[in-house]
């Protein structure tokens, strides 16, 4: 098995309202290359800061790198358009940085970021892949996808109360400058994360594409951006069995009904309680209050924790173990 | 404890006779690219063959790998001047592939590699690094920068017969080229790779740097290369405790005296025998008759066994098990 992160960013995430990856808007853009710093050492390295929401909730990396501590699974980061650089390494995939999906070609090396990822992911020797995500603005991309394939136009968020009015917004302003309407593109998922997707999207759609044409077992590990994704696959012709393993936040979202999602993309779906609301700390309980909910891979990590026989006791631990480092150091 | 992999390139090893770190000149450039996908994977990925030496003596790589896979230690691959591409994940630190170093500047980019590598040397969180290298032609290139720092101007081969005329008369030539004499930039690290070093030395170099100035400490897992990047450290005013892991081979190489070279410069050796000769198997009697000796690590990783308490006889079960999946791999 191989924890694959992919990361990288859309400038939609600059749209006010739109995203809480990040203390603020100028933060954000360091928030994946951070993330992939911290489920690699522990902390960042060259990123400033230890990404949190505006309101402090610590990004879900924490509680990756807990599992990764506690099982000590191999990580693969894919760079699919960092804007800031990294000091954990990374494959470059043929990505830029996305624009604002409001923009005409917001993605327009789609096609070779696929194809990378494609050729990555048949090439690589494992048998199973978990393959998760960190792109502030991710959800509302996703959105854009699901709405442009004419899937179920549903996606969650890492804001507490879920701005999906204004994610409709933005993705209606996208088709329009794309000059597509909603499941025009539907079987052509290039074009798709071409005109409203993100690089991030194309990258862990082509890895999936790549991995089953070899049999290797997928498993998306996250939310909405994920399950986006995945009908990127299932739109290229992929009909082997894909799982989504996410977290009790993301299957608890009334927004989206996740299990719906799933089906009409026959995704089995595993959900993972890390059981936050037994444990009163400032880890854990922006995630209770609803924000963050998934991302980095979190959903997958903790399945994988559950199925090596490790307790969501003793990931609660690893996780307040890992926050109090990070905290810590930032004070120094 | 992290192992550090520094991996690129120079052009000093199209030089007839100088490496046998390839079948043949056109693939040799494929060489530190695969040799990191070895580590990373067990296997190449999107490096076209397993490097192997004219005769057919497997990389190092595969000792790495076969130590890896017995002790799971985290890996770092730094891509210090690839001119192929990669699958293994890296860091990509400021470095070009090195020209022929009998051009006037082979290195042009040795300052930014230098510190690039001391930055990610100081912000690593480990207590112990262990750093080795996989670039052809390197002890040319060694043989250059001990020369040019005044350092006792011996290095050994990857070949039986070490080329060490063939080698002085290429450094005699660079010198020139770069209006320098023998000893003329003892108090010069980065001038001295500038004109006849290799950009893995400036990284090697840099990192040492970085890492000792945060009481890190560090292991030159390699042969008269990671002396050489240990000289280039000192001479750059580093004075804590260095060590070098290498193997025996290099250790009975008689063109080298690594112990006269290491007291120079005031190194802990540590010499592992990995007992080859206990076997008959393809993938280590060309180790024995001569070939290779070292690289990629290999000192470090045996070392690193030893330390685990993992017998010698079961890293050579290891190392077949690794070259028998090469082996079937690449007949498929």
């Amino acid at each position: 098995m191989r924890f694959v992160l992919v990361a990288g960013t859309t400038e939609t995430a600059h749209i006010e309202g739109i995203s809480a990856a990040g203390a603020d808007p100028a933060l954000m853009a360091h928030t994946p290359s951070a993330d992939l710093e911290i489920v690699e050492y522990g902390q960042p390295v060259q990123a400033p800061v230890m990404p949190v929401s505006p309101t402090g909730c610590p990004t879900p990396a924490v509680i990756t790198r807990a599992v990764h501590e506690l099982t000590e699974f191999e990580i693969l980061a894919l760079d699919a358009g960092l804007v800031r650089p990294t000091s954990a390494p990374t494959v470059a995939l043929e990505a830029m940085p996305g624009r604002d999906i409001r923009h005409p070609r917001p993605v327009d090396s789609a096609a070779d970021t696929f194809e990378a990822a494609r050729q990555l992911g048949r090439s690589l020797p494992d048998d199973e892949l978990v393959i998760g995500e960190t792109i502030p603005g991710g959800t509302t991309t996703a959105l854009g996808v699901l709405t442009a394939l004419g899937e179920r136009a549903v996606v969650s968020s890492s804001l507490p109360e879920n701005p999906l009015a204004l994610k409709r917004e933005v993705v209606d302003e996208a088709l329009a400058a794309s000059n597509l309407s909603a499941g025009e593109t539907a079987d052509e998922p290039v074009k798709t994360v071409r005109h409203v997707g993100d690089p991030v999207l194309a990258a862990v759609a082509g890895m999936t594409i790549g991995a089953t044409t070899t049999d290797t077992s997928v498993t998306l590990a996250g939310g909405t951006q994920l399950v986006a994704a995945a009908a990127l696959a299932r739109h290229a012709g992929v009909d082997t069995a894909l799982s989504v393993a996410t977290t009790s936040f993301i299957a608890d979202d009334e927004t989206v009904r996740m299990n719906e999602l799933a089906n009409d993309l026959s995704l089995d779906v595993t959900v993972t309680d890390p059981g936050f609301h037994h444990r009163n700390h400032s880890a854990m309980n922006p995630y209770i209050a609803g924000e963050a909910k998934e991302g980095v891979g979190m959903g997958g990590a903790l399945a994988l924790a559950d199925r090596a026989g490790i307790s969501m006791a003793d990931v609660r631990e690893q996780v307040v173990a890992v926050y109090d480092r990070l905290v810590v150091d930032e004070s120094l």
